[in-house]
Formats: C-alpha cells, structure tokens, sequence
C-alpha cells in the first residue's frame, strides 16, 4: 500500500472534518418527528431537506443548481455543534445567534483542507445571506419541512409553544421567494389547517 | 392563489412520500455514534454518507456523478422503513433481505408521481447491483462510515458483536472498487490499529 504524505495529510483533515459533524446529530431542534413523541435532530432534518430539494426544485420560482442547494441544506446547521439550535421563536437566542454562528463556522469548516474549508463556509454564508436562488430555494425546505411535520403531528410543537399565526407568517416572509408554488402548498395544506383547528393561534380572533 | 388540479394532486404525492420517508428516522443501525452510547439510525447515517461523497469523491477510482451519487446514498436504506435494517454479520436475515427490499421498494418509490418513481427506483437497484461507477463508490462511503465510528468508539461494536477481521474483509470485498485510496486509508486507519489492539478477532491469532 502507497499513499503520499501529502494525501495522507489532506484525507486525515477531511476526515477529522467528517468525524466531527458526527455531533451534529445530537443537535436537537423543536420539531416533532411525524412519531409525535421524539423531537428530530439537526442532521435527520438537513437529510430530509436534501431529498426534498432533490424531488422539488422544479418548483424553483428560478432555476437552480440542485447539487449545490442540496450541499447548502445539507450543511446548513453544522454551525449550532458549536452554537446550538436556536428556536424561530425565541428571541433573546436570536440575538446572539450570528456572532456564535461566525465563530462556529470558522471552527469547523476550518478542520477542511483549505479550498474545501472556502467552499462549504462559502455556501453557509450564502445560505445566511439567502440572496442567491439556490439560498432562497434552501430556505424555503427549511421552512416548509417542519410545517409539515408540526401538521402530521396535529401541530404538537405549535401548540407546546403557543405559537400565534403572525409569528409564522413574519418567520415565513421569505419562503414565497424561493418557491410561491410551494408555499401556497404549504399554507394551505399545513398552516391554514391548523388555523382552523386552533392549534395555531390566530391574533385577530384568540 | 390559483394552483392547477393536476399541480396540486403531483404535490400532494410528492409530499406523501416526503412524509413516510420521515419514518427512516426511526430505523435503527446497529452502528455506534462518536459519543459511543446511543446508536446511529439510518437517516442520519444518509446525511453523513452524503457529505462523505462531496467531499471525498476525488478519491472516486472512476469520475462519477456526484448528484447522482449524493441522491443514491440518501435514499439507499429507505426500504428499510418496510424491510428493516440487517445488520451486516447477520447470515439468517440476510437470506430473506433481497425479497423484503424489494417489496418495500416497489410500495414507498410508489407513492411518487410515476417518473419521480422510476428515477429513485432505479437509482436503489443500481445501488445494489453495484455495478456502475457511482453506485461502486456509494458502497464505499457505506462501507468506510461505520469504520470510521467504530475506529471513535475504540471498535465498541465490533467487540459486543465479536465481529473477526475476516467478516470485515468479506464485507469489505468490493470497497476498494469505488475508492482504492479511500479503501487503503480506512483498513490503516480505522481497522488495523482494532486489529492490533483486540477490538477486532483476528482468526490466525486468536
């Protein structure tokens, strides 16, 4: 067996890298998996995002490059192993939330060899930034998935968290932009039910 | 909001398999995480294989299609959700494995609009047969990943299973196909040093 020292170097960082996103699964976020009784964690949840990119980027308001979104969504909460999750509504975390995400960042895709460490913390910035189609397109599976899953679970999240109809529609101002197809699906088909039942509450009327 | 009949009734298709896929978060490995106390399940052993291929494709022996890839590695244990997961040294369940992932291939592929199906359907029995570029190196991943976590939890599930270097050979028999350095760097790295200290039986010694 033969390997350079030079390739035996940038393979012991990638996969210095690849072990340590292994913490990613035990990031815990809020959301009920479709059980309604285990929350997901970050890296079931970036899994879940990369398939529905992959199965729905035909609804893509513009064209959009799919391995790239997909690396986007698939790495997009690697910053919270250092940073942790921050709840959409929890306001006081969401304070701090960009600077202990800088620094998160600078950690962890600092273990990668140089080009690869420049590309994924590349495509977490842009996320961020969520001004590029493919970082639009990725926010909008961010958004829509846990709706999904807090209405196949008769809005248990929603419900724990007292959650009013106008923090959802503030937290989704964006979706519409990555894809109006499917946030009108989404709000239709998970939101609006959940309006109706009262499992989301709706300032106008609670 | 206007949405046509037949944009609606794809949707909601697209979204029932995105829903019953959320159920691979509950099969679970047999492999431990890097905290070597709870075990892995396959949904995030997905996303860690996809991340895996976009940053090690390089090392692929042939060029592949990293999308293509990336999109067979995080649907390749779905059928697990109907078949469940065999564990690797498990000589009785895998005899009747290939019947029971195919029956649960043709049911959850099936509740995709047909062309989205056939993709994805095709894409697992690729995985399986093994025989193209892509599908060799996604057996790479799947093979170098529990390496990898067992070599962190200092060989904790080679040893409760008392699994012999020579399984792991077996099992390994076609890795070096999809990445001969990657092969190398995992059996120096991850296997040799458990063989070395009794993590893993080696049958001419013990």
């Amino acid at each position: 067996m033969f390997m350079e020292e030079s390739q035996k170097e940038r393979l012991r960082k990638q996969f210095e890298f690849i072990q340590e996103i292994d913490k990613e699964k035990f990031i815990g976020r809020q959301t009920y998996l479709s059980d309604g009784i285990r929350k997901e964690n970050d890296s079931e949840h970036a899994w879940h995002l990369a398939l529905m990119t992959i199965l729905l980027s035909e609804y893509a308001n513009e064209p959009i490059d799919v391995l790239k979104t997909v690396t986007m969504v698939l790495i997009h909460d690697l910053v919270e192993i250092d940073a942790g999750d921050t709840y959409a509504y929890d306001e006081e975390g969401l304070k701090t939330q960009k600077a202990r995400e800088e620094a998160a960042a600078d950690r962890i895709f600092g273990l990668l060899p140089e080009e690869q460490r420049d590309r994924l913390r590349g495509l977490f910035f842009e996320f961020e930034e969520g001004k590029s189609a493919e970082a639009r397109f990725a926010h909008t599976m961010d958004n829509i998935q846990p709706a999904m899953l807090n209405h196949a679970t008769d809005g248990k999240a929603w419900v724990e968290h007292g959650v009013h109809l106008s923090q959802i529609l503030k937290r989704n101002v964006n979706t519409k932009d990555g894809s109006k197809a499917l946030w009108d699906y989404s709000f239709e088909n998970f939101i609006k039910p959940n309006v109706d039942k009262g499992k989301i509450l709706d300032s106008d009327n609670n």
